[in-house]
């Protein structure tokens, strides 16, 4: 193949021009750099300049990366995903990735690819972002990650749904008196204690028969009005609205207690098992409801506004992947809370 | 054994107070509150109000915590240390911690703990303060955080130290030329870069024999006069000092990458191999020198203002353990670098 480099492009010359345009219509003839450079570093295309000077391998990639000092990131991301044996094509959200064998003309292209520095930010709109035109484009999104190792890790990001489940127990009648006990509460009754924890799995059982709840389980069964905290100096004027009083209350001890407080309420509307998930770095691990053999999520609650680093983000995947869990962050939205899944792609 | 709840202690009646006196020196016949409930709850002690009443174990609960807001979170870590085994004793910072089965007056505690909640932050700060009053008081600090659970997790934390190595390699005597691709580095010289990279470890080879050096290898070899850029768009004017408008520039792409490179050069000093962590979700993988079969650390990097949220702390100590390294937080100070080191304690 012949090709000559002229405004950023290398346009194929000869009888192949017709086969280059056929492989993709939208191009008439003219190769991307990246296309362009492993072509040229197999050997399987000549490069001239416009002045008729052949450009060796060195040349070319020198002179890519000054007419787009993005090309080096892209061409690292672009050779990795050739040699796993993807038809990959430049445009998009940076590429586009077809399935395996797929040649592009003959199905659509399935994915597009963020590529990322592994010393770059992400902020969780950003994802959104990346949500939101994925569907608009009817493709699933991926972000590429190139450490300075120059390796790459890809990550799927998806919408996460917990669907409400049928298999929810059945509110128990009761209203349980419950203390301030610190920062959690305590029941005293040792046959509640014992109904709440054993077959609704609340709070943690003491050997003395006492239930203690976090103060996301109080505040929820506050909620459901199975719960009532008598006097704590603490919360001095006990007034008409005590749930709205103790979630303030709750709030000057954690800050974010009121945005955890909206995924926890959500997930177990949904009829989801939730406890802690702090011994694996999260808010929150997720069974099936009245399962609680093996948990399959990890939640952690964001405000709309973080901003990732990317070693963060590396962190909790590897992190709940090594526990056989998905790694799902919840944040608050105008209409109710939204879950994205994010994901260690093998490819 | 009788005792009178009076002044936030219990003060034991009778025969058994020089006992209790004789068993700490300090307190003359008096129990501090975690220490009275325990024994109350097993039945060793009676304890009546200064007018007289039998207080029962839930009504001393209720009222020591009455007394003390702490005292729930402080009850919870006590029972669980005297369930594990050990002597501890009320005092210090939170609680003093003996070996097990040393009696205090024997031997000096070993431990200080202090209490944390999941839902808490620590700073960098604080924790560099625990270190020096650990120090100060010739005893090992361990953070015990109670999570949401009512479950409690123990963290130890240690200065790290990492001692010169003399394995290191010579330095090499050679002036390579390369050139800024993209975000990194590349060395075009086939021999070069394969000297690099296999005696020396530095950056990724590709396929081409192109050496791909990060810029914090590329500043680290610039600095050490081995390696100089060719005229960069980038760099437009390279002038008499190159290493500093190198780390300008990489500046402009990462925001902290002077903190970043700080850090790593120290460690190459010491004569340790530096990769990166990203795939560990922290900054570097940290080998000893010349031996790149098992890294033994994470090292992440932090401004000394950082703040820690306690799931941060737990996920990175987690992800280490999980893959059999210590977890270090690295941070700039007046006269250098400081590493600490953040593990979990099996008590």
């Amino acid at each position: 193949m012949q090709g000559v480099l002229s405004g950023g492009k290398v346009i194929v010359t000869g009888s192949e021009a017709d086969a280059v345009a056929k492989r993709d219509g939208r191009r008439r003839g003219q190769l991307e750099l990246e296309e362009a450079a492993g072509l040229l570093e197999t050997d399987k295309i000549a490069i001239r300049d416009e002045e008729g000077s052949e450009i060796d391998p060195d040349e070319f990639l020198k002179r890519a990366l000054a007419i787009s000092p993005e090309f080096g990131l892209r061409y690292l991301v672009y050779n990795d995903l050739k040699e796993r044996g993807y038809v990959v094509q430049p445009g998009g959200v940076d590429f586009w990735l077809y399935p395996r064998g797929v040649k592009p003309g003959e199905k659509p292209a399935r994915y597009f690819i963020r590529i990322l520095l592994e010393s770059d930010t992400i902020s969780l709109k950003k994802i959104v972002e990346l949500l939101v035109l994925a569907r608009n484009m009817r493709k699933e999104p991926i972000i590429a990650v190139v450490d300075e190792e120059s390796d790459i890790t890809y990550y799927e990001v998806k919408d996460a749904k917990f669907e409400k489940s049928e298999a929810r127990k059945e509110e128990l009648k009761i209203k349980v008196k419950a203390s301030l006990f610190g920062d959690r509460v305590v029941i005293w009754d040792a046959d509640l204690a014992d109904t709440l924890y054993r077959t609704h799995f609340y709070g943690n059982l003491t050997k003395e028969k006492r239930l203690l709840l976090s103060f996301l389980e109080a505040a929820y069964l506050m909620r459901k009005g199975m719960l009532e905290i008598e006097v704590a100096p603490q919360l001095a004027t006990l007034n008409s609205q005590p749930f709205e009083q103790f979630i303030e209350y709750a709030s000057t001890i954690e800050a974010d207690f009121a945005d955890k407080y909206a995924v926890y309420a959500d997930l177990m509307e949904k009829g989801q098992m939730v406890k802690t998930g702090f011994k694996f770095g999260s808010h929150f691990r997720v069974y099936k409801a009245m399962q609680l053999k093996h948990s399959l999520f990890l939640v952690h609650v964001l405000s709309e506004e973080h901003v990732f680093t990317l070693p963060e983000l590396s962190r909790a995947v590897r992190l709940a992947h090594g526990v056989r869990k998905r790694m799902i962050f919840a944040f608050t939205v105008a209409d109710g809370i939204r879950y994205v899944d994010v994901g260690r792609m093998k490819l």
